[in-house]
């Protein structure tokens, strides 16, 4: 299928079409970015949710039964399933998408798997891209599911509009990352799995930390500014010195997926957020900062592939190496011969 | 200062052409890749040694003891000391510094404070960038002090040779980054202030999980190997499935800084580590991949700068931001104008 072909089949909301499409960005195939580029006007409606949580925290079977909840309220969901390569967790994450059969039959739900390849920074531009697709395609809930708790799987998560960030009572792994400062960017917590023991004092940490976040932005922000009761609430709305706008206060929600227990909540946070971005101006501000990123992103990664790729700059490094190694040839010769696609055979030295 | 009189002023061991250049690299100021080539051939011999840990540590104390001691040997010594930007802690680095003064009279130690900016893959290169400038001056032994315990100033850390980790009883943040895998690349642990309680536990603790590291590098690799009581002395060397070369195992020290104690066995841990890498052909290897990651990030930096400063693509991209908002021009639209240097104002709508 030529790049219009695919163009039209999305527009025509043809699957065969998209899932041609999401491949072609995924290996970055000729005419992609033309692709990306005729869309681009198309996309904008979706609401894109980040969900992300350590290994084991139940995150598919929250997935599914999300997917279930949007359906009831007639939206159209897609899901870009982010996996890490690693032959470890490969198979259980397999397993968790066969568990998605309940969902795979609805022709209003698709579901995407991506590997990250290593190369992060990449996948979240990748998934920036495939998410416009789904946009485009006319799925209003996106759903971007990562796996970890650590710095690479959040800048995945945070193409989203709004990042939930789902931890389990076994697991200190999140509570550390909050600690780290690494989760601080969640718009919404759950505690999965809320049935065993030790939630309510997770849910309490989760909480004093939030409050901790909340009293450190009062005051480097705002120093004799006192929260009104009314902005303490949770899940409410306070006024924040650093944007003039409404600031949201992540709530802290329990859930069963196993049990379907506080699905209805937890979407309703969602969407809450989503109406809070919305009516604070935030929506606007947010999405033209990722579109401001996705430029720079879109630039250097040219950069990258016309020198790293189209110019073979890694067999001129490699050649160039042993000179560079032996005093011969700097760095700096080198990386120009790299620039102009010149290479350096004579002093090599082989 | 032309280029060439610095590169004569480093060869002739003057200090106000070292201070001058380093300024000159720190700022990238015309012409400092071509000063950074002609020194290149000179650099290689110093040892460079990355000195880590969480704030509170002690690493000023102990870099000064540390200097001392190499003074006593006869060694040539020069500090980088990478500072957060920071403004809180901004002004306590500047008092240690200040307490440094016992050795900055001294005309074989230099002593230099450098700035992160906040972009820290930058500050790799350019950290990386002055160890060349102080290597090929003549000092033999270059230590990288940076502040902190996560992946950002590990990176920093990471551009030397021989990586040491500060802890103290009283912090958990260590052993914290220890579970999280981030630290795993210290050759070297001491804990600091080991004369206050919880250094005994604290020392079991990274010894346990080090262990455990150990444990899982023979199961992935090497699964039917069973390390024999020789390899499994600390400070020895265990045979690696992986590389098939000796493997070092990271000692766990004590030092107290303040009372001058355990600094001689802390320096000679450095010292067989250097030993251990020249005779493992580690040291060959470990430079070879240096230069390999330094050549690549000058490429980067260049095309970088080629697009982002001297095209002025930042300007390009907010002017066309709004036309890209609005799905008049698409994101890779944008970024081919960046690339060619074009402004688009007639799509702007403003």
């Amino acid at each position: 299928m030529s790049v219009n072909e695919l163009v039209e089949g999305i527009e025509a909301r043809q699957v065969p079409a998209l899932a041609r499409a999401i491949s072609m960005v995924e290996n970055a195939r000729d005419g992609y970015e033309a692709l990306l580029s005729a869309i681009h006007a198309r996309a904008g409606a979706a609401h894109r949710i980040g969900l992300t949580g350590p290994p084991g925290a139940g995150k598919s079977t929250l997935t599914e039964r999300i997917i279930h909840a949007y359906r009831a309220e007639g939206h159209r969901v897609a899901v870009i399933a982010v996996d890490p390569t690693s032959p470890f967790t490969g198979g259980a994450l397999l397993g968790d998408r066969i568990r998605m059969e309940s969902v795979t039959l609805d022709p209003d739900v698709y579901i995407r798997s991506m590997a990250t390849r290593g190369e992060l920074g990449g996948t979240a531009t990748t998934t920036r891209e495939i998410c416009d697709i789904l946009d485009a395609f006319g799925f209003d809930r996106i759903i971007i599911e990562t796996v970890g708790v650590g710095q690479s799987e959040l800048s995945i998560a945070a193409t989203a509009d709004t990042v939930v960030l789902i931890l389990v009572p076994e697991s200190g792994d999140g509570v550390q990352a909050l600690k780290a400062g690494v989760m601080e960017i969640a718009d919404v917590y759950t505690i999965n799995k809320a049935d065993r023991p030790g939630a309510d004092r997770l849910r309490q940490e989760i909480e004093v930390m939030l409050g901790i976040r909340r009293g450190n932005a009062y005051r480097h922000v705002a120093p004799h500014h006192h929260p009104t009761p009314a902005e303490g609430r949770k899940g409410g709305k306070a006024e924040s010195g650093a944007t003039g706008t409404d600031a949201w206060e992540p709530p802290v929600l329990a859930t069963s997926a196993l049990e379907n227990q506080g699905i209805d909540e937890l979407v309703h946070a969602i969407e809450d957020h989503a109406t809070h971005l919305r009516t604070s101006g935030e929506l606007e501000s947010r999405r033209r900062a990722r579109l401001a990123r996705h430029t720079r992103e879109v630039v250097d990664r040219t950069l990258r592939h016309l020198v790293w790729r189209d110019r073979d700059g890694e067999a001129t490094l490699q050649n160039g190496l042993e000179a560079v190694a032996g005093g011969d040839v700097s760095p700096y010769e080198l990386a120009q011969d790299i620039l102009t696609g010149t290479q350096r055979e004579d002093t090599n030295g082989r």
